[in-house]
């Protein structure tokens, strides 16, 4: 792993995520320009650590994604998936909008630079507080969700401009991870369905709600082998558009995927921009759409990486366990939601030396579901060391809590 | 449900968690003497109420237990549980000690009225600063969870006493539920094992260290039936003793389970007291041992509520949702340990006038798991209506997140 030659950038199968920004060089992590190691040793708390030319690049990808289609295009963050204020202030400045789920992300939102006009809210389970905080910014844009939702901002505010977020009734999601679909053949709490959809539209049509959008959101993580499912779920989501002439934008949601694990490729965005295109761009059968996505992770999961000390290492029965100075509860997805965060030596020391068998690697929660990665090849480690854990911008800081009083953790933007 | 007679108080099939602090009074939900509905009405957020008087029942009833071994015994609130300082203040009053697995918990602790001597360490992952804060208390007992935290107190303070946590290699917890499993035919990393112990003896006399508890931690939210494997691994467990000529306590970790759902028993104390007499009483092999327990959720858990308010009710294709007010962020129990709160509505309207499917409970968190209750028969519910969360005292607060920004909550111990 660690044989490269001085300067150069050494590319195995074991590092199936190395990239211009993120490789190996002389036995040592560089992320964004930065030596790992060093860098995690400026500090002294878990390190949240974010390449903004990594964001920027996975922008430029996506946006020409979207031109692609031939359709004109509008993207959204989506805030809950990282809220650190320097990284919505850095999408602010890029001149793309923000994807909102609560009132509080709109203040957040605000205050970081994005004008209300900019801010796309779709929630689920919407108070009426909730409603009260929105509806002060009309220029506010808000995809309803459930009828009540629709009713009560139509009695709040007949006349406004609404978008609908549909559920087509199915949909896919990372290695068809049940955890992770909003869309499927088990009735899921969100969007209207065929089955309530004309009373969804007799409800906006009795308070003068005007729809311009159309919403869905059918996968989360989708890679190129679920796009076949993803444009079958955006064909049935389509059909709802022929109720809606008001409608000029469609919103496709989120979900657009990234590699987690050796062998996994990216998502092939020439098909995805092909289908986009085949449903909704201009055409015979299509007036001129503006197409919208709100993509969370694909902008900054693989962004961000977490760095950790290594405070142990040692046999327990049979196995070798790295423990490090956090755990799941600094980032929930590899504990909770079998989305593995690989873990990575800063310092790769060279495994011929040393006979090293594949390694646990444990966070410092009690609690036994707290393992980063089992069984996992990584080259020495030693007390004090420092490790990485890539893919780990999306759904981390912003998921984080402080059991076990364990909390605390820094965040930096590069 | 509610047809009760005017100021009796109703017990059916559906009210298995009924008892004289939590039941219904003319269609009521009465907790703690309150009226759960104007309570929450009282309130802006989501509420966690928590009852003194319950945590006082269940915390005699474990004392009761304790003393029925005939063993001398000693009490430690696991803080990780439910850190709401009211409830560690009420503790620290009621004389018993307490179970930390952080440096932040420990001052947390001393702030709320526990003194040094009364609280036991028993963490894992535990890095230098860590050690560093912790032993500036002498008086601090720490159970050591590795070799490496045997060397390194060792190595900063020869001659102090220390426990070991051991892992006698199986155990037991809740419906046998992978996710809570401590200790098991899968290598955990918690404590130390048979393989490791001989050098966890020789790490301990090198840096003469008096070894005064043997700990070990074998389930989680067991029951009677789980009562024989929990047997065997204590038998295990005590095993360790005969290499332990100072030991005068044995903490038997936490772990001690309860109800959650419909047919579900208590935990039998009474099995529980004799299972613990059988391998620790004075008798004719075994020196007198004081009998130490870490209880986390047989404190707290059902003696807390969490009160949310229904912010719609409506039918997605073929399934009535009650949307409310708070998600999983706010207690992650249901959603990714498969341990149920229980929704109730705090006002049960008489479900013989309306015909009123079984509903699903959903969280206002964008997130498809973040579901309370599937299929759950409820009496009808309104927009505006509360529900409480049965056994929401443990591990809910403590663990909650921000996520998508919908953490707020109030806290109130009655």
């Amino acid at each position: 792993m660690t044989k490269a030659a001085p300067g150069s950038k050494s590319m195995t199968a074991a590092e199936w995520w190395a990239r211009d920004d993120l490789h190996y060089e002389n036995g040592r992590l560089i992320f964004a320009g930065e030596d790992t190691a060093e860098l995690a040793g400026r500090y002294h708390r878990p390190l949240f650590v974010y390449g903004a030319e990594r964001i920027r690049a996975n922008l430029a990808r996506l946006r020409r994604a979207l031109a692609a289609t031939g359709c004109d295009h509008r993207l959204y963050y989506a805030m809950k998936c990282n809220r650190y204020a320097p990284i919505l202030r850095l999408l602010a400045r890029e001149g793309i909008g923000v994807d909102i789920c609560s009132p509080d992300e709109m203040d957040l939102a605000l205050d970081c630079g994005f004008a209300a006009a900019d801010i796309s809210f779709t929630g689920t389970g919407v108070a009426d507080r909730d409603l009260e905080r929105l509806l002060v910014q009309p220029a506010l844009h808000i995809n309803c969700d459930s009828l009540s939702q629709i009713r009560r901002i139509g009695e709040r505010m007949p006349g406004r401009t609404i978008g609908i977020r549909v559920n087509p009734g199915f949909g896919t999601g990372y290695g068809d991870n049940a955890r992770l679909t909003y869309a499927g053949s088990r009735t899921t709490k969100f969007g209207i369905y065929r089955e309530q959809w004309a009373e969804a539209l007799a409800l906006a049509d009795k308070h003068d709600l005007t729809v311009t959008t159309l919403h869905f959101h059918v996968g989360c993580g989708y890679l190129s082998q679920q796009l076949d499912a993803w444009e079958q779920a955006v064909g049935a989501a389509a059909d709802f558009l022929a109720d809606l002439p008001d409608v000029t934008t469609v919103n496709l949601g989120g979900g657009l995927g990234l590699p987690h694990r050796a062998g996994e490729a990216p998502l092939d965005l020439d098909r995805w921009s092909a289908i986009v295109a085949r449903h909704f761009a201009k055409g015979a059968n299509r007036r001129g759409l503006t197409v919208a996505a709100e993509p969370g992770d694909y902008l900054v999961k693989d962004a961000g990486l977490l760095l950790l000390s290594v405070v142990g290492v040692e046999m327990k029965r049979d196995t070798l366990f790295v423990s490090v100075d956090g755990g799941f509860n600094l980032h929930p997805e590899p504990a909770h939601y079998e989305l593995p965060c690989e873990p990575v030596a800063c310092v790769a020391r060279d495994t011929n030396r040393t006979r090293w068998p594949p390694v646990t690697v444990a966070g410092n929660i009690n609690e036994a579901l707290d393992l980063w990665m089992e069984d996992h090849p990584m080259p020495p480690l030693e007390e004090g060391d420092r490790i990485a854990l890539i893919n780990a911008g999306g759904y981390g800081s912003a998921m984080a809590s402080n059991h076990c009083m364990r909390g605390a953790f820094t965040e930096l933007l590069i």
